[in-house]
């Protein structure tokens, strides 16, 4: 830290990414990257002439992508906002909505919290049930930014629409942002409730479902006066937030969005067959709608499983917070990545070639 | 703007950037790019296995790009920022150093008031002298964040680093932005002063001088701990904001260093030439050691002449503030665009053809 740092970020702690190794050896599940490329279509809009304009600006109006991104969802182009990446959308939205503070749950994405100190922000974490799940109780009449990820992470749970327009309901003077990274693999948007609600805010991500993690590209959903707010953040920040070619090739994937539907299918059925495995392996596995699971093991604890993983060169994601650290977050890769994993489970609660390992 | 927005935002003026027509029938001389394109070794990066690759997230530490940056301008990898262009690095520095607010040219680039404005900051705006010259007397002994850009936008008019030296030296408790954007095109960096000043921030970009304005990749020097706050903002807001193509672009630009440095003489030598042409037809042309020149005539106001040139299908920059309000910014394309331009400028001030248009 420099002494310039002006005195409110001198206590900041900053966001954890998982581990990113640079190197390609590891079977990564760490951080809900897709296995699967994008599709044919969206790589080939790297070619030579994308190339050569590169030296120009991109248009900081998006528009061709909003527009498509408009009809494939059925709302108008004046209700989507792009960003760099759905971090940047969730940093404009605690910066523009959070005067009078904020509400998350204690166990969900730990951005939240790091916007909320960011901008020195009364910041609730409301705990999830003992068996975490979500009670939209806790959520109605606050007054205060909402922010709940559905399906949630790392749990992957969710809750469902009518709830969610309960809380919309009960909190019609603030802003209730739903970010929903996961949707895509078997969680209900809440999307439709846009037309009723002025005060929602949906968040999404090509990261996930659109396998773009590497792209950076984010999407979101609210009224026209609530993207004219981010618009307005982003253009006395960085007009120019996305790039050309993430810009084309966001164009491209949703073009090609049949290509990332059979994508979810083939994750919702490998999730499906780990979560079997793992419980027959006597794991504790939470109800998942994204594309991770949660587990504990009664066998080994949290930290020890993610280590004896990575020994075999398998990333999981660990957290140390207390009351998940018997957990692990496990991101469901290929079917083959799924099933060289349970092995190696195996391997490690069962002994034998783990103690001569 | 919704009902939700904080309070603080709500009569904030945004930035706005230059037109950027979607169409390509301009001869764009209006938002500063270069009229070339990345070196073939850089858009050859843009290949399908790299496509496939964007499932993943790239490395949030940018290590290998920022070892590049050290080793070709002989500093440590902790002296190296890197940025979602510089903007996003003049974001990070109001934010992060403007406490006790800040300094800066009347006549200068617009975003830096509005990143005064966006964090509520004290803002003084120095007025140039008349003939657009900065007396560096002006920003000493200040002890608030002194952000200059050298060479100066619009103007093109550098300051010389001896000038720079004695600002550090008489505000060594405050931090001094140095925005070298356009550095390159003629003029000298005060980089070699970061050895001696630990309140040294230089900005530069790859959207100038690199031709990758659509790619989005900034850079910077500063101390260590100057660099460790601004990551400590940037893991705090979006870790992953510079994508995988980028960094990829970014590396192998370095790499094609000569290319560059060629493109560079290149516009030099045009910039010359068309300074020329201008003062030939009567216009005050200020001394530029950028990719731009900014001129006013005797014989035709700047707004006009920006209007004009656009109808004949030539963009420039004009802008409305009275002190300058009579002048254009226009950037040096390549040869070929410079020789339609001058023949343009004198069709329209010459009259003639231009009365029957």
């Amino acid at each position: 830290m420099s002494r310039f740092l002006s005195e409110k970020y001198r206590g900041l702690e900053a966001y954890t990414p998982g581990e990113q190794p640079r190197d390609m050896h590891y079977i990564k599940l760490n951080t809900n990257e897709s296995p699967f490329p994008p599709a044919p279509e969206v790589t080939a809009v790297l070619n030579r002439e994308q190339g050569n304009l590169l030296r120009l600006y991109p248009d900081p109006t998006a528009k061709t992508l909003k527009q498509k991104l408009a009809k494939l969802y059925g709302v108008e182009p004046e209700n989507v906002f792009l960003s760099n990446g759905s971090d940047e959308t969730l940093n404009f939205a605690f910066m523009a909505y959070g005067e009078k503070g904020a509400v998350f749950p204690d166990i969900t994405y730990g951005f939240y919290q790091v916007y909320g100190d960011l901008y020195g922000m009364d910041c609730a974490q409301i705990p999830l049930k003992e068996d975490f799940t979500l009670d939209y109780r806790d959520y109605c009449q606050r007054g205060k930014l909402v922010v709940i990820a559905n399906p949630n992470a790392p749990t992957g749970m969710s809750i469902p629409v009518k709830q969610i327009r309960r809380i919309l309901e009960t909190n019609r003077d603030s802003l209730v942002l739903i970010d929903e990274a996961y949707v895509d693999f078997g969680g209900e948007t809440c999307l439709p409730l846009l037309r009723g609600f002025d005060n929602l805010l949906v968040v999404r991500t090509f990261s996930k479902s659109r396998c773009l993690a590497g792209g950076r590209l984010g999407y979101a959903f609210g009224s026209p006066e609530v993207v004219e707010d981010l618009e307005k953040l982003r253009y006395s920040t960085n007009p120019y937030n996305i790039n050309r070619l993430t810009l084309a090739l966001g164009e491209a994937t949703v073009d090609a969005e049949g290509y990332y539907q059979d994508c979810c299918t083939r994750i919702i059925r490998s999730r499906r067959w780990t979560e079997e495995k793992l419980k027959e392996l006597g794991f504790h596995v939470l109800p998942s709608q994204a594309n991770f699971l949660f587990a504990a093991s009664n066998r080994i604890g949290g930290e020890e499983l993610y280590r004896e993983l990575k020994r075999r060169g398998i990333l999981v994601r660990h957290f140390t917070k207390p009351r998940i650290c018997q957990y692990n977050r496990i991101t469901i890769g290929t079917q083959e990545q799924m099933e060289i994993f349970v092995d190696t489970v195996k391997e490690i609660i069962w002994g034998g070639t783990y103690e001569n390992l």
